[in-house]
């Protein structure tokens, strides 16, 4: 039976926000564009390729280590935009703001999203600010969409993972989730807890230059590692396999989730991207990966190992085999 | 004194909108695109002109007679796009739902964004859903960015108004204003009010086909007339002189602004544009307008009379003459 009412799940990186696309927004939308289900549109106008995307930022609480929701609203869409090959230019802010906001706060999120604009080397050409009444909306969010340019040479989308590629993070996972489920339950845990939350563009752009042939880029925001490489071993109907102990985790985070049994494959980053790519280039893109300060701990996590079937297996340390299935829904609501 | 906390007024159409924006957030986000102030930048990207634009719509109540928020948030993207005299192509489609929303209500959202959609010719290619917990949002908000393409030939922005140019209103005012505030007041009004809401793109390329030297385009949303009169008296840096009685509003809708004590000037519209354009065309965009349905009802309501300073005049029927000065904030919330 089909929901009546829309579930905080709906929202998610799972599978009821994944039904909720596939069921009701794609037939309704229907076209070859929207179709593809990258993390942004890729579009030809006059002999321009452009990447669009847009995303909403609804993240509680809207400061916390590492990061606001500012700098995340800017490089959440800088990273999508990114992830087909573009290079992000040009960005729309609209902001939601509750009446009684404070302006200083607001004034700390303006500086984060000009400084974050700036690192990106993105300019912020066009806005829209609304102010709904006192409890109506708690506090404020942000719609960040943005158009980049993608060379005519580039190929990169969820459907072109191959047989033989190799699956490559670019650093730990689980940061960001983490961080934001700790601020906000309070909780007081040792170590240096921070989101991961960074421009992923110029680490692209590298990779972009010194490697042709990458064949699938994608961020592990909502749902983490395991939403995305479902997502790609649906869209390329591939069998995915990851090694378990290989995927790195920092100490403090991995404690963390041990503790409030949290799966780290599963919880959001905001500055981490997952390559995949033939056999004969990992040499090159881990090189890429190493020079660059954004990719220090880049590491192979896995490969694609036939097309049998869609599906992602995790090969644990003590030689098991088990499904990484996606969730129905995220271990939070409002984590980006 | 700089206000501590934002207060209704500046998400408004009004002055207090406008601080927010040119003492707030231009001077942070500071680049030539985004300082012309029109409602969609315009970009050039290779040998091709873009126009992109944003808006996020937290109108309520979410459906009133002629419309919801669905085609309300296309056809504003659509129409912002519009008016710098580009084809708009592509929209995006940020939503955010409050937990428990109602699925049958979603459902109708979403086909009417269909439809509009399609009787705007553009497509949805990407789009983006969250859900915030229940309480966290009234109902549904939706954010709509959209890119489209603007012809060589073509100069059109509000920093282009000249002496002598006629002031042409495509229709009644007032409409989608008056028909929101009847709505969430319960008011029991006689007479067919329902919103305008309308897609002008259509209408705009019949304008440029047959006339390339349209100086102004704009559509009076928050604000009205009074708002974008007073921006484009500014960014031109000329006086504008308009004729009270030649302003085409409903009886039905000036009744009830008589009752409310509510000026039909400052309300919004959400179909209808205002054309600067030189004398010599006017005729060939009366012809225009006189063909196409949702203009039927276009009148020239003044002109630019000097460029001795940035000021909006109103003649009334009796001779008088006063000024047409821009509202703190607007006369209701949560307009559009």
């Amino acid at each position: 039976m089909s929901p009546k009412i829309i579930e905080l799940d709906h929202g998610s990186g799972g599978t009821a926000g994944h039904q909720l696309i596939t069921d009701f927004f794609l037939p309704a939308f229907d076209n070859p564009i929207l179709n593809q289900m990258d993390d942004c549109a890729q579009l030809t106008i006059g002999k321009t390729r452009i990447a669009f995307s847009t995303d909403t930022f609804v993240v509680d609480p809207i400061f916390f280590p590492g990061g606001n929701i500012g700098d995340l609203a800017v490089n959440g869409t800088v990273n999508d935009i990114a992830m087909s090959g573009a290079k992000p230019l040009y960005l729309s802010i609209g902001m939601v703001i509750e009446e009684g906001f404070s302006f200083d706060s607001l004034r700390t999120i303006v500086q984060s999203i000009q400084q974050a604009a700036k690192t990106a080397d993105v300019q912020i050409v066009t806005g829209d600010t609304k102010v709904m009444p006192s409890g109506m909306l708690d506090g404020i969010i942000i719609n960040t969409s943005g158009i980049g340019t993608i060379d005519l040479d580039i190929n990169i989308s969820a459907s072109r993972a191959c047989i033989g590629d190799h699956i490559i993070v670019s650093g730990t996972i689980a940061d960001h989730g983490i961080t934001i489920l700790t601020q906000r339950e309070k909780l007081m845990i040792e170590g240096d807890i921070h989101s991961d939350t960074a421009p992923l563009n110029g680490l692209v752009a590298q990779l972009i230059k010194y490697c042709k042939d990458i064949h699938v880029l994608r961020d592990p925001t909502r749902g983490g590692l395991t939403a995305v490489l479902n997502e790609i071993a649906k869209q390329s109907a591939v069998e995915i396999e990851i090694q378990e102990s290989a995927i790195p985790v920092k100490p403090q985070i991995a404690a963390c989730c041990d503790l409030l049994g949290i799966d780290p494959f599963s919880v959001a980053n905001e500055g981490k991207l997952i390559a995949f790519v033939p056999e004969s280039s990992v040499e090159k893109v881990m090189s890429v990966f190493s020079q660059h300060s954004l990719s220090q701990d880049a590491v192979v996590i896995g490969k694609v190992v036939s097309k049998k079937q869609s599906i992602v297996y995790v090969k644990t340390p003590i030689g098991g085999k088990r499904l990484l299935d996606m969730h129905v829904g995220d271990q939070l609501p409002r984590i980006c």
